[in-house]
């Protein structure tokens, strides 16, 4: 395995100017994003009553946010020091890594601020657009409100990266993992707590709400809508806009990483040039995104999807063939394939567009209202709650499956292309990335489209003030931007499975340089796939996965029990609550939710960061790329497969509200909504939050892989240190699981005497 | 990797007695079987209405299984063929390959056969006994029904494998591949065919009986009781018994396998002489499983196990320091460990023993009413369906996380016996898996109680003769029975991630014997866990195991559905069926589940025939073992994950109808009913069938593996075969799909007209 320690590059000359060039154009996203927000801030605000609401929502959302980053503000601390403590090639590293963590902790936590700022806005111009305006002005305001959260995801990633590359030029790798590493774990934890609030408060009240007393969702009289729209803003919102931003910073960390082994300085350079096209386009793509009359409103983003999609496409190409050379350079690094560089980059970046295209087309297949498997769906709702449940988990898995191989198939092509070289291959896979990220800009308008329209229907529905016109332009709207939800997470899966290979590349490749040749044969048969000891640490990476994901369910469940709780306590003792005469006490159900939601974020957070460091120090090396690579295969499939599950049960509900099978009302209505009950956690809770779960996962393990390393190969010694290290980690995890457990039987010890036997 | 080639080895002088000495163990297994058998026949037979009832319930199992038989000789005839076709050293070992594989389809088929025969028979008998003699006399028939299926098992298991090695000498691991194979692929179909028969039925019968006209389980006005309870026979207890015998014959297989190269001859009998042990003391086990007066049948059945645990255990220490050798043999593989030959064995037999013991406990603990994880469940159904199944999920999320836990340290503490050697590593982990096997004959007992007494309830139940005391008795004889099947499944899940390491051990080196040194350093990159096409495979296999459980699912929930409208049909049109005048048709519900069941069960199969085939063939043979590794890590994790969920469920359930949380016919218990029905594919479809599947695959990469290796490493026009085959084998598996598709089109659209919208 010599040869694939890459060799010093230096970023000078035209390169250097190039490196500016994609700063400027990511300050000129930035620009176009301020230019946007401006726009919607423009709009009309509705009525008094609808401001009173909004205004409700956005307090609270602010107040959770705020809460959050305090609470997140301990776990950057520590994260820090920690990183400060780990080895490193020099001090420079040393120190600018744990600088940048926090840079990419900050960047993940102003976007997704941001988002949710401009969404608890914009929720309110676009119902009053709708009202008074028409669809297509309040599809506008949804769009460029998606389009501010777009371009500053792009100019902010773009934009720490290219300043890493120009001060650090060959530590630039290394730095950069710092600030990935902050991005990821930012987004991890925003992603777990918002969606942790996002469903426990939708949940809940939909449970008491549709279920209990029968009346409509976002209905006045339910105590827990304010909280739902809250939920909206933190969770689909800010959660989601962290995760996007976090996906582009560490997949351009992973091509960066890589870069240099294949095109030298040039490697540095190249994959910030394909998101800075990606930019570009997007601003195209979201002036494209004006709706035609008569057009549903899905048939506009996807031909502003299409559109910007292409132009990247050729931009790239032209890019790859002018920028890079015709002949592989002798690197040192072994790294050449049959092709030449630019057919290789070329390859590799057309095939992650495709890729991007072809989640969109199977997840719209899957979720969408018009084919067989949603529809599938809501016949079973004909024999009952529990066929409901089966059929919605059978669509997950069988989608998750599809989506996998297409994934798998952009992975063996990108390896494809670099005929026989493990290195090369990886880079191709994390130059798909970079090709998939050209896209990102355009989807992120497309999600955020999705909670704003949503929260503007429910602004409209509790104002009461709303023609039936004006709100069936709301509903509509508010079914396009489920769809485009349910996209959104199939990309951001993809790209994790693209960035998290790439960084396992990395993370070998150190532990090959950390003991250089004198270890080089017996590390070799470590990482070798028939190890025993490296079947455990992938049976280890597919538990965690799974613990994960039981623990973000089970967190939603115990939060929405309580709202559920607090919600019949409502109903039972504030009087004239039922004939509107009476005022439910929405803040409580709110702080409820803040509370619960804050406690129960630390659990699967404290996984996601300890288990590579037990797996690591404890199991060995060799077991922990195993690890990784159980959690990346068990990860991906179960992320889809959660996402899409909860997005067939979501619209096989619409299909029946539509009037199939019954309708609003009937048994066959009361089975979609334990359907879509079941599915809220799954899809936009446990499922999402797998995303930067693999991606925190593959980071800490390599940034730790040096002290694995160098205790696992030193004196006898060393090897307590690391076994004390290993149990240290595990014990950390037993104990957060322990404590949620015990806060499980206090929440349930709140139940009433009355209601339990 | 030189020197993993096993040198020739002959069994000759004391090992060859050794050999026949296990042989004549084996046979008198089968004659302990016998004689218990005689005791169950020799039982009371109950009232003539009883005999009746039970008399359908025999016709409907028979009928079932010869037409399942018919169906399989098909697919069996087609595999002996294609085993005849694939490369092997000699044509020895070519035609007894195959000529095995059709004895180990054979015996399986056998085993399941008599299960079944003897299941029919005996729950009349405990019903009447339960009814005339009391509980002990009623457990008595039900634990010698089971240890009937148990001898059987343990003997024909061991007598064919040592026949194959007294037989074949050093050819012996070969032909076991066929034995293996045979006995695992007619397992699967048992497991697959017999779990949808079991599960459409019950969910069938339940939703239309409970959830639509609120009549109790097992009311003789539901016409699909008669299905439900031959179901009970065909599925758990047929499937169950060819399940456990196949993970019998595979785990043997592998260890023999690999025992060559660490212990030259005495490898191949030493494998042999620990489940003989195992044979003994569960004839002891079997008499210790008495039940004392008061004392509840689980603390019987966990009497029995530990103490023949625990004499099993005594007697393999003695055997290994008296048959091993004191230091390691040179035979040239360079096996060696720092420990002797027989610490080495007994540490590794003995971690197997303590595993099955860990994974009864755990299991118990998870699915057992008496404990939190079920309880909170139960009180979960306060707030409706929804909140149930989340929480059943996440219970199975959890419990798989620390089941896979528990087997990672067993596997991880095997290797750790064996120091750095790979080779040894698994070979101690199948001989931990064969310390596993000896508690097999008290684990068949156990399990066969479940359906025998879920059984002797429903005769009762129907024939409406039995008093309320009897009654009450075969009520908390099912529970006994619900609960050691969870176990049962977990112990058999933990055999197959120990046997399907140890065969993919067998895989990897096969793959380096076959070609040689030559490419040797090439192939051996092809293994390394970061080879980006590895990590594709990783992805595969872990989506055949999500493909495979979806399929699995949707095929209940299809042939459910027919059920279901075939009872309502009949509920409809027959006069006076709920005033218990009219007769319902049992027999056409037994026909429409037996058709449904057979068809249903041909696309997971040919999913876990074909897959490996197209992976191979198509990606390579390092993908492949990518592939399997992904498989087996989460394919551990889900099969867990929907055994313990849905245990968990089933146990809520009869917590509420115990009074808790409102008690039958309450909000409550319509919740529970529905974990219960979402359940019921889970833990008796899709869940015990994942087993087989794992051993499946492995066998088949295991056998194609010379093909693979000759066509990727040729000339340039074996591509084209190659690519051919794996083209066709990815199209088989499409066509598969996509005609059980079309199949659900066909039913759904069987909906009444006046049912849809």
């Amino acid at each position: 395995m010599a040869g694939i320690i890459p060799a010093a590059v230096e970023v000078t000359g035209g390169n250097l100017v190039l490196a500016i060039v994609v700063a400027a154009i990511a300050i000129g996203a930035l620009v176009m994003a301020a230019l946007f927000r401006s726009e919607v801030l423009a709009a009309g605000e509705g009525s008094e009553k609808m401001r009173e609401i909004a205004l409700a929502v956005q307090e609270g959302a602010n107040a959770y946010l705020m809460r959050q980053f305090k609470t997140l503000g301990i776990f950057a601390a520590l994260a820090f020091l920690l990183l400060l403590a780990l080895p490193a090639d020099d001090w420079v590293v040393r120190l600018f890594r744990s600088v940048f963590f926090l840079v990419g902790a900050g960047f993940s936590a102003a976007i997704g601020y941001l988002g949710m700022w401009l969404a608890v806005r914009a929720n309110l111009r676009v119902a009053a657009a709708a009202e008074s305006e028409g669809r297509d002005p309040a599809m506008n305001i949804g769009f460029r409100t998606g389009a501010v959260v777009g371009m500053s995801t792009v100019g902010l990633g773009l934009l720490g990266a290219s300043v890493v590359v120009i001060l650090f030029q060959d530590d630039a790798a290394h730095v950069l993992e710092g600030f990935g590493f902050g991005a990821a774990l930012l987004a991890m934890f925003m992603r777990v707590g918002g969606g942790i609030f996002t469903k426990a408060a939708d949940v809940g009240a939909d449970l008491v709400g549709k279920v209990e007393h029968n009346i409509p969702e976002d209905d006045p009289r339910n105590a827990a809508t304010i909280a739902d729209n809250v939920g909206d803003n933190v969770g689909d919102c800010a959660g989601m806009a962290a995760d996007l931003f976090e996906s582009y910073a560490v997949t351009l960390v992973a091509a960066l990483i890589l870069g240099a082994q294949a095109f030298g300085d040039k490697g540095l350079i190249f994959p910030l040039i394909i998101p800075a096209i990606g930019a570009i386009t997007a601003v195209i793509g979201t002036y494209l995104c004006k709706p035609r009359p008569n057009e549903s409103g899905l048939t506009t983003i996807n031909r502003a999807f299409y559109i910007s999609a292409g132009i990247s496409t050729v931009a790239c190409v032209v890019a790859a063939f002018a920028y890079l050379p015709r002949e592989w350079m002798d690197l040192g690094t072994g790294a050449e394939a049959d092709l030449s560089p630019a057919m290789f980059a070329v390859g590799a970046v057309v095939i992650g567009i495709v890729l991007a295209a072809a989640i969109l087309a199977l997840t719209g297949y899957f979720t969408g209202t018009d084919h067989r498997p949603v529809k599938d769906v809501g016949r079973t709702s004909l024999t009952g709650h529990a066929t409901v449940i089966l059929s919605g988990l059978a669509v997950g898995f069988e989608s998750a499956v599809y989506t996998a191989l297409v994934i798998g198939a952009a992975v063996f092509g990108a390896a494809l292309l670099a005929g026989g070289n493990l290195a090369l291959a990886l880079f191709a896979v994390s130059l798909a990335g970079c090709g998939l990220l050209t896209t990102v800009g355009v989807i992120v308008a497309m999600d955020t489209f999705g909670p704003v329209s949503d929260n503007a229907q429910g602004i409209a529905e509790m104002s009461g003030e709303v023609s039936e016109e004006g709100a069936q332009i709301l509903t509509d709207l508010d079914a396009v931007g489920n769809t485009t939800k349910a996209i959104t997470k199939g990309i951001a899966i993809a790209t994790a499975v693209l960035a998290a290979s790439a960084l396992f590349a990395s993370y070998t490749q150190s532990a090959f340089d950390e003991v250089g040749d004198r270890f080089g044969e017996e590390l070799l048969s470590g990482f070798l796939v028939y190890d025993a000891k490296l079947i455990v640490g992938a049976l280890l990476g597919a538990g965690v996965v799974f613990l994960f994901s039981g623990l973000a369910i089970n967190a939603v469940g115990r939060a929405a029990g309580a709202v559920v709780y607090e919600v019949r306590r409502q109903f039972a003792e504030i009087p004239g609550i039922m004939e509107g005469t009476g005022r439910p006490e929405y803040g409580r159900v709110v702080d409820i939710v803040t509370r619960d939601s804050l406690r129960e974020l630390a659990t699967p957070g404290i996984l996601a960061i300890l288990s590579p460091i037990a797996v690591g120090f404890g199991l060995g090396v060799g077991p922990l790329a195993g690890f990784l690579v159980g959690a990346i295969a068990t990860g991906t499939l179960m992320a889809v497969f959660l996402a899409n599950a909860g997005g067939a049960w979501d619209n096989a509900k619409k299909l029946v509200e539509d009037g199939h099978h019954g309708g609003k009302g009937s048994e066959a209505h009361a089975a979609t909504v334990t359907g879509d009950t079941v599915g809220d956690p799954f899809k936009d809770t446990a499922g999402p939050a797998i995303n930067p779960l693999l991606k925190v996962m593959n980071l800490v393990s390599l940034l730790i892989v040096g002290a694995v390393v160098s205790l696992s190969y030193g004196e006898g010694e060393n090897d307590v240190v690391r076994i004390l290290i290993a149990v240290a980690a595990a014990l950390g995890i037993a104990g957060a699981v322990f404590i949620s457990k015990q806060r499980s039987a206090t929440i349930t010890d709140d139940v009433p005497a009355t209601d339990a036997a």
